[in-house]
């Protein structure tokens, strides 16, 4: 990896859904620029790949330290997001507006489809003959990214689950002679990872959340009030986690589709309703009240809730596309790959961006239960280490009963 | 006030929906009770006064002195919380119960219902000729009592929704460029302090939330279109905080009405959807792609979002209580009075029960705007203090823009 000096600006972007910890890479790749002498103006896109299209372009070493620092308890998309898919004529038009711009680094901030696009920039880089060197940044709270352990943005997002799931499931066990079920909704497109979060502040069997359902294995109505009702009857009261696009056993999805119109560009439906949908359902069949909780953008933007472990992994690979990029490297995504061992550890390293453009990593079967209502201890072993700070510990009042006097 | 030295027993029960400090005024009451050698035992009633009726008793003095202290760290109602109304043969039997295990003392920690039944309670033991002393202590994330400064409960739900605000209005400013609408639906039954509350966060004009629609100020459908076109065209996004029973001009709630089996006892409509039927109208009439927030109970018992201050608060109004009591006062309520001056400060009074029973006190006319899709700086002046630690400062990348070279 040992490349040649190549010296020119740096460009970086951010796309996609946004996280709480997406300006922490931001800042790392500010960073560490800011250290290598052949680099020689650091500038933002605007939007993504849309400023590049549009030379909507900042100067990132022109604002005070302070403020660059400042991005690293910042959540959203600091210098915009986008969900745009290149055209053909695009590309010619951005290997333009690079050479105008003397851009010779690219750091694009992104899930699947910002990978995608960073891979055929990069492709078609090589073949206009502009010496360009793109490195993928990965972020997304659905943690459905190929090869790399897990994916900056997820540790916040799944902090923020875990712990509106231990609070919500102490407000429906308090209020459980009125309000018996509760139903959170979850973010996490085809993948449950999110949504299996929920289970890490769980601490004995009769704490939420009780039953967890994942978009990898679909549910039917059945099987899903029979699974409510056990729980009712053995505990009095049931905390559901569900993700929005859980799908029936036709393969239809729980929750209605909104319309066309709501589709983004990359034809990813917008599912909704889908805790309303469970808890009506509740309702007339099972007779039991039923509230529903979705937490909506909140849970992936949460600043109360950010994941010191997740926030730190963000901005060191924000800093390691930089120094891969420097080194030679091109047409890459940084990736974590955790240590063996007990004690949590993950080192950086590079994946290519064609392996993982466009593809989904949903929740292995080890990390779902048989039942398919709950997840496995280990998952619990593989998700806990990145919520970082141990989840607090609440108090219960259990026992110690005074006799009846009448 | 001073009373009579009364020997006896303390029964203490929550009441009502849970906040995120209830058991902090829990904490309060059994820390207070402990002090005092007229008080023999420290009973808490399971599930309110359907404890009381059914004698679930639990010995609160039994329990380690750190359990005690976790209750301040402990969202929801450990001892269990209920929505009952009393049917008039009931007091008879809470009578007859409170002199088997010789109670004298009951601290109610609940809200407008709650005072109700405290109320209720003390006049039949006077008719009892059973001595007892009631006090009551607030506690509603609606912030709906009338007399006091504030209800405890209300400063964290408060810190809760500004903090979501501010952290949702980045996530869609970043992503404006594909969904610029953002509604975020809050709870707050007839009143509007929570949800003026999202206002808290914001600080310059450009920032979210943009509009704030309360239950206090009826909505036409032509006037809310108008209002986030505006927005949307001077900014390029609208983040939109309603109130979950928010009406229309004709009086009937924007959202939509759950069945019958859904009113709680004392006959409040639980509504529904607002946010998604407020989406579906900026879609369908303005053609913008729109998102919608619920974080529902979530934001009521947020653990991540607990305001130091109204923690203080909950914890001190319940030791007051227990100090009122003992000294001789009851069919009370503690109640704040804040002090003049631009340091914010509380001290504890009591109010009669009579004249805080059922009452609910909204947003007053001058906290909201003349066109009443907003709130006023006094308002801001009101409820800053009761966040507690300030709200953080996020960083913006304005300005600095690269001039184009193509």
């Amino acid at each position: 990896m040992m490349g040649i000096s190549l010296k020119g600006n740096l460009l970086v972007g951010q796309s996609g859904g946004v996280t709480a910890v997406i300006n922490s890479s931001l800042a790392g790749v500010i960073h560490e620029a800011c250290e290598h002498g052949v680099i020689d103006r650091v500038y933002g896109a605007r939007h993504g790949i849309e400023g590049v299209l549009s030379q909507e372009f900042v100067d990132l070493e022109a604002f005070p330290p302070s403020q660059i620092s400042g991005l690293r308890c910042t959540p959203g998309a600091a210098l915009g997001s986008c969900r745009y898919k290149l055209r053909d004529s695009d590309y010619e038009r951005i290997i333009d507006v690079f050479r105008a711009h003397n851009i010779r680094y690219f750091i694009y901030i992104g899930g699947n489809d910002s990978a995608d696009t960073a891979h055929r920039v990069a492709q078609f880089a090589v073949e206009c003959g502009h010496e360009l060197r793109v490195i993928a940044v990965p972020k997304t709270i659905d943690n459905d990214l190929p090869i790399t352990d897990h994916c900056p943005g997820y540790g916040s997002a799944a902090r923020f689950i875990a712990l509106a799931t231990m609070d919500a499931g102490l407000d429906t066990e308090s209020m459980r002679r009125f309000d018996p079920v509760k139903i959170i909704e979850t973010m996490g497109r085809n993948a449950g990872w999110l949504t299996a979060a929920s289970a890490l502040g769980k601490r004995d069997d009769s704490q939420a959340p009780h039953l967890i359902y994942v978009p990898e294995r679909p549910i039917s109505a059945d099987a899903f009030l029979r699974d409510v009702d056990d729980v009712y009857r053995r505990l009095g009261y049931v905390v559901v986690v569900v993700a929005e696009t859980v799908r029936g056993q036709d393969g239809q999805h729980v929750g209605l589709i909104e319309d066309e119109s709501q589709t983004d560009s990359f034809g990813h439906p917008r599912v909704t309703a889908t805790g309303q949908m469970l808890c009506s359902l509740v309702t007339q069949r099972l007779g039991l009240k039923a509230r529903w909780d979705k937490p909506g953008t909140i849970q992936r933007v949460s600043t109360a809730c950010v994941s010191m472990v997740d926030e730190e992994e963000a901005y060191l690979t924000g800093r390691h596309a930089v120094k891969s990029a420097v080194a030679g490297a091109s047409d890459k995504m940084v990736i974590l790959i955790r240590e063996p061992g007990d004690d949590y550890q993950c080192r950086l390293e590079l994946a290519d961006l064609q392996d993982i453009a466009n593809r989904e990593k949903v929740l292995p079967q080890e990390y779902i239960n048989e039942e398919g209502n709950f997840v496995t201890d280990e998952f619990r072993k593989y998700a806990c280490p990145l919520l970082g700070t141990p989840l607090p510990e609440h108090v219960r009042l259990d026992g110690l009963t005074v006799p009846r006097l009448l």
